[in-house]
């Protein structure tokens, strides 16, 4: 394996995390806070351990899809190591396995948090912690195609291992291209959600914060009750934008672009909302006699299901106490996700349209045992390889959710609040029920199961296999061979 | 469609069951029951209706795939609408809905009750709650094939519809010589099963119940208590019944013929003796402090891994006691199932394998990109085919599973409850956890939602696509076109 190359990815992403620490320093700096001096520090020293890193410039740039994989899960778990020294430093989670379980769930998007009382934090550690939200919603290795340039196709699988989605497509032929492009519908939609929030009343402080959390779909709330205390306009205005960024980023291109033909072919977008509108009606129809007046029900329907299908994972009512019906559907939303090539979690719309049409050609082969029909999508027939990758995720998916499953029950609670514990991570949405509600939270549990936690939400964020290969012996073997020139 | 060929099936079914009732009728002669008569009078019913339906021979045999399917999924329904009606007429069930769940639930070897107290029930009823777990067991179609001849290659189509597991081997060339064989060995091992329970102390009558049960996997006990109340040699004589019935019946067929090398090559059997010991010792484990003796608790494990993994669902404590971690491998055993090829239900052991080996395949793809290594299984390679159908098998169940958790989550119960319920009807396990757990009951249940759990219990037993395309609008367009001459 071509180690060097895999340093040098490395040490970019360590300058980049030191630099991006600076907004909690110039946050602690405003507000007058002493935590700054924390970050600072390990902001400076990131970047200079990535400058010394980068130094060496690695003979061959090239690298194939097991190199892109390795590099991704590093990055991943090295940016969440550093990220969670701040909190250690400061003493604001004292505990290294809480420290870097809030910030995996930060940069995973996922939102699960294991503190009680989130507003005893400063401001700059509430703002890294919903930073990292925003950071890992767009992904830090796409980031780093934006800004530093590597020969063509090899690049294109540091992005399949980051990007969500049973298949990637380039929007532009340059992999570079299409990285700034996605970078800047990310920046743009931000930037209109943050101006629609002080619109409607938020602070600056309380607007950036949601803004990074909306964006990334990640769910970390910087009040207890997460969103619930916030005016009515604002919830609705962050349900809207909670949908917005779980559509693929492709139809925002093709609406840049003025292709609202090829708009119309997105069958993925049309089927999230057909989902989206579906469930909220069911929502309404179960919460309707038990939560106030229409107007209230309607908007909690429409926030709950928004956040939890984009995988958001915020609140202003606690499901757990809703009717089994609600529930049920609910958790099925948790594992449908948003749609590919968003920054949203979970299973994706996309991977059940491709199954759920596989099935409908199984059962027609019943009736029509000679008819051969391909199965399209967005007007073009999806390959045999793709088909094939998506039932292989789903039944990996299984066996990890499984695995996880088992080895989070040794701390003996109950079986709904581990489903939806593994659920949550996995789909990194973060709450989940029963003891892991919207009022509930995962510090109950063990160091051990928090580990495995942390593994299922990066093994969710990355798609499960650049986690996996990193359990597969043959991949450290390959490791500690030097790659022949 | 061949509608004739179906009928003529129906027809064959029909009196078949009728001459299996006369069971029942001698038990209430032995026993001075006046219910035998209802007995008598649905049996000759049954006959005459059947020998009415079979006058008219079909012009053509032949019957491709829909055919069988649709002929096995028709006989299975009726074969319960038929058996139900004598717990009707003796009013010892007196809701249809009721009575026709029980009566799915024997014939599909479920074993989930609505009864609150079974020793209340007449001896004739007992014996024939119990006999259509054996009858459900190897399957009436296969039982129909061992008396009619048909013309070869489509009688292969009923078989396949009824048999269990991802692909059906024919023993020897002649379709009706397997089935002959299949009955052959199902008949001995339950006749030793018998003389066993005999042995051991327990009276005619016990006996031959418990042995109907074991023997099609079913698990409807005739105490209220299930097993408890017999003695600790009993218990162990039914576990390995248990786990004889649970294994692939090729295993016997190849002993029969003493070819000891093609027995050690049945990797799915070793994989299943396997996993029993791995659960039996983790639940000992898990257990091993509350129950008793070491002794006592190693029965309990044993006993109850036994029944969940070869989907009997007999049990001898009340396992929704124990702890979190008994009971998250106890779920995953539900779904893990026996053997393909043998009377127990669930996903079954050798898809599994398929599965696995398919992921480690795709795992090692990352570290040797080029490497073309085909999937094995007893020496052989697995076809493209088979794997197909594997993860089509998987994705359709999973689709099931979520349609009926939905369904029945109207009934407003917790999700343990419901979830485990789904789980037990489509595995054919008969108890779950919570309120169906070994000491709770499906009465509780909404008629609505019991018929969800009678489908579910079906479409586990015929493996999905039978019942499934029932659903499918353009098989009863089909039904309704007669076959062209």
């Amino acid at each position: 394996m071509n180690r060097s190359v895999i340093r040098f990815v490395l040490a970019h992403i360590m300058i980049i995390e030191g630099v991006l620490m600076l907004l909690p320093v110039i946050t602690g700096l405003i507000y007058g806070e002493e935590v700054y001096k924390k970050y600072m520090a390990v902001a400076a020293s990131a970047v200079c351990l990535g400058l010394i890193l980068k130094w060496k410039k690695p003979a061959k740039m090239t690298f194939y899809l097991k190199e892109g994989c390795v590099a991704t899960a590093f990055s991943w778990i090295m940016l969440s190591i550093i990220g969670c020294i701040p909190f250690l430093l400061t003493k604001e989670i004292p505990s290294f396995a809480d420290a870097l379980f809030e910030t995996v769930s930060g940069f995973t998007t996922t939102g699960a948090s294991i503190l009680y009382d989130i507003e005893s934090l400063s401001h700059a550690s509430l703002i890294w912690r919903s930073f990292t939200h925003w950071i890992g919603g767009m992904g830090v290795l796409v980031f780093l195609l934006t800004i530093v340039s590597m020969t063509g196709g090899s690049s294109m699988n540091l992005m399949r291992a980051e990007s969500p989605g049973p298949s990637v497509g380039k929007l532009v032929p340059r992999i570079r291209e299409s990285a700034r492009f996605l970078y800047g519908i990310y920046l743009m939609l931000s930037l209109i959600e943050y101006l629609c929030l002080l619109a409607g009343g938020m602070t600056v402080f309380d607007a950036l914060n949601t803004m990074f959390a909306t964006a990334g779909t990640g769910g970390f709330g910087i009040k207890n009750d997460s969103i619930a205390s916030y005016s009515a306009t604002l919830q609705w205005i962050i349900t809207v934008f909670m949908i917005l960024f779980g559509v693929n980023f492709n139809a925002y291109f093709f609406i840049f672009r003025k292709k609202f033909k090829e708009l119309l072919k997105l069958e993925e977008v049309v089927w999230y909302f057909a989902i989206i509108i579906l469930s909220v009606g069911i929502i309404f129809v179960c919460i309707g006699h038990s939560d106030g007046t229409f107007s209230d029900a309607f908007r909690d329907s429409a926030f709950q299901i928004a956040s939890i299908i984009t995988t958001t994972g915020f609140s202003t009512v606690d499901f757990n106490l809703w009717n089994s019906t609600a529930k049920t559907l609910l958790v099925f939303i948790m594992f449908c996700g948003a749609c590919a090539g968003s920054t949203g979690g979970g299973i994706k719309v996309s991977r059940f349209m491709i199954l759920f049409k596989v099935l409908k050609k199984e059962m027609n082969l019943y009736v029509h045992p000679k008819s051969i029909k391909e199965i399209q999508m967005n007007g073009k027939p999806v390959e045999h390889d793709v088909v094939r990758t998506c039932s292989t995720f789903l039944i990996t998916y299984m066996g990890v959710f499984v695995i996880s499953l088992f080895l989070i029950s040794f701390d003996n609670f109950d079986l709904t609040t581990n489903f939806t514990a593994i659920a949550a991570s996995i789909n990194n949405i973060g709450p989940g029920l029963e003891m892991v509600g919207p009022s509930g939270n995962f510090a109950q549990f063990s160091a051990f199961s928090k580990y495995v936690l942390m593994f299922d939400m990066l093994a969710g964020r990355l798609e499960l296999f650049p986690m996996l290969i990193l359990l597969n012996p043959a991949i450290w073997k390959d490791l500690q061979r030097r790659v022949r020139k």
